[in-house]
């Protein structure tokens, strides 16, 4: 017996040189795939100055002064308004930051006098976010080799990479061995068994991102281990064997894998 | 603001009462899937007496004795000799224990004396796995509204259930609203910013097990998001809305569903 964390750096390292080939896939369709590429922003984030609240562009010299309203500026619209002494504009979240303005107040910190802005807060923060201050085009967003979640597609698509290159899913196998399996569709009678783990190391292989192309159940018979493992080693990446793995008269596994020059590295 | 859990148990109450279709799915293509139904095995578990050891099947009062081999029994072949005084079968792990044996001797805890086989160890344990001693036909091995996992999904195969009954996913909507908002495709320019929201609202969807129908984006326009939700709901159990979701002139996501008489459970 051996350690999980220990078998999985045995196949770490074993599996080190392998190099899976590459797909190209939709960004909404690469959740739980891996980057075979490292994504760069093809632009500044934010890409403009812009609020972050919704407010009052104003200069922050004009804090104390009553201020006229020159235009509105909701997101999306370029300003066409610079903002000169004694002047703002009234801006909502997100929106670009007119010319001539370096801070926003937010609205609770403002009153309506007539159709003048007085500042009631002297104490506002500025309320920008800077052009690159987030990210700079050119900057990795996320590095080859990154396991893509869900925010992971949100970056993806907020840096216009709806076609990420992926690795190709590996490709596994699963070989039942066991003269008393019988299919789950079938009622087993003893001294049968129906044949569960197939299917649950199915799910697993789905779940962890490999494909399943070739599922098998054979009887305890070493020459027919044998061929199965060798169909299996012609259309996959990875072959699972379940039973026949210790050390009774008809455990074939090992001896199937030596008949191979398989390096054995734990058992 | 709401905390997480807050929210989560406030929707939990209010979707309380909603029931989901059903439909059949195959096994290995259950994981992640809600069950619509208990699962009942459809026989004992072990279904029969069996060996917990490759070892010899023997009668605990011969255990002093020098034993005849009689049989080889390997998994999944039915024995056809009883075991009477001063015989025993050899057996192999998981295989049927045969009439007339009350423990099984490990191979390591034995000794082979020409052709007779000794009990090295007085104290060896019994090695016998009861038919039922794990799970009694008619018990309940999965309760519905279990959400399916790959341990799960051996389990439907082991108890015989290739097509099990689970809830249809719900469907889901997301209306993505922002005059500013360009699709992911697009090149933004300033004020402009790219739709990401939607992409990784889908993948998290798709993750959590929930179908996506319609996904669109609006400008922020009252009567655009009204008639955008309006036909959301006619095709989805769940309607995301991201954006307008503020106090400012241009948030509308609370106003649309006023209109609509729709309970605000919290903000």
């Amino acid at each position: 017996m051996i350690l999980l964390e220990k078998a999985l750096e045995i196949i770490r390292e074993a599996t080190n040189e392998i190099i899976l080939e590459t797909e190209i896939v939709e960004v909404d369709k690469s959740n739980g795939r891996v980057l075979a590429e490292d994504i760069v922003s093809d632009m500044d984030f934010p890409s403009f100055d812009k609020s972050a609240m919704d407010g009052y562009a104003i200069k922050r010299s004009d804090i104390e002064k009553l201020l006229e309203v020159i235009e509105f500026i909701p997101a999306g619209k370029k300003p066409e308004k610079n903002i000169s002494k004694g002047q703002c504009s009234k801006i909502m979240t997100g929106a670009m930051l007119p010319e001539g303005a370096d801070m926003v107040v937010k609205i609770e910190d403002t009153e309506l006098i007539g159709d003048k802005v007085k500042i009631k807060n002297l104490k506002s923060k500025g309320n920008i976010l800077f052009k690159g201050e987030n990210l700079k085009e050119g900057d990795i967003v996320l590095n080859k080799a990154c396991k893509i979640n869900p925010v992971h597609t949100g970056i993806l698509a907020s840096t216009g990479v709806n076609n990420p290159t992926v690795f190709k899913k590996p490709i596994l196998s699963v070989i039942s061995t066991g003269s008393e399996l019988v299919s789950p569709e079938e009622k087993p009678f003893p001294p049968q068994i129906r044949n569960s783990n197939s299917t649950q190391i199915q799910s697993l292989a789905y779940e962890y991102g490999a494909e399943v192309s070739f599922m098998t159940q054979v009887e305890d018979d070493e020459n027919k281990i044998l061929q199965s493992v060798k169909a299996a080693l012609l259309k996959s990446d990875i072959v699972v064997l379940t039973g026949g793995a210790s050390f009774g008269d008809l455990d074939f596994s090992q001896k199937v894998f030596e008949s191979l020059n398989a390096k054995i590295k734990f058992t």
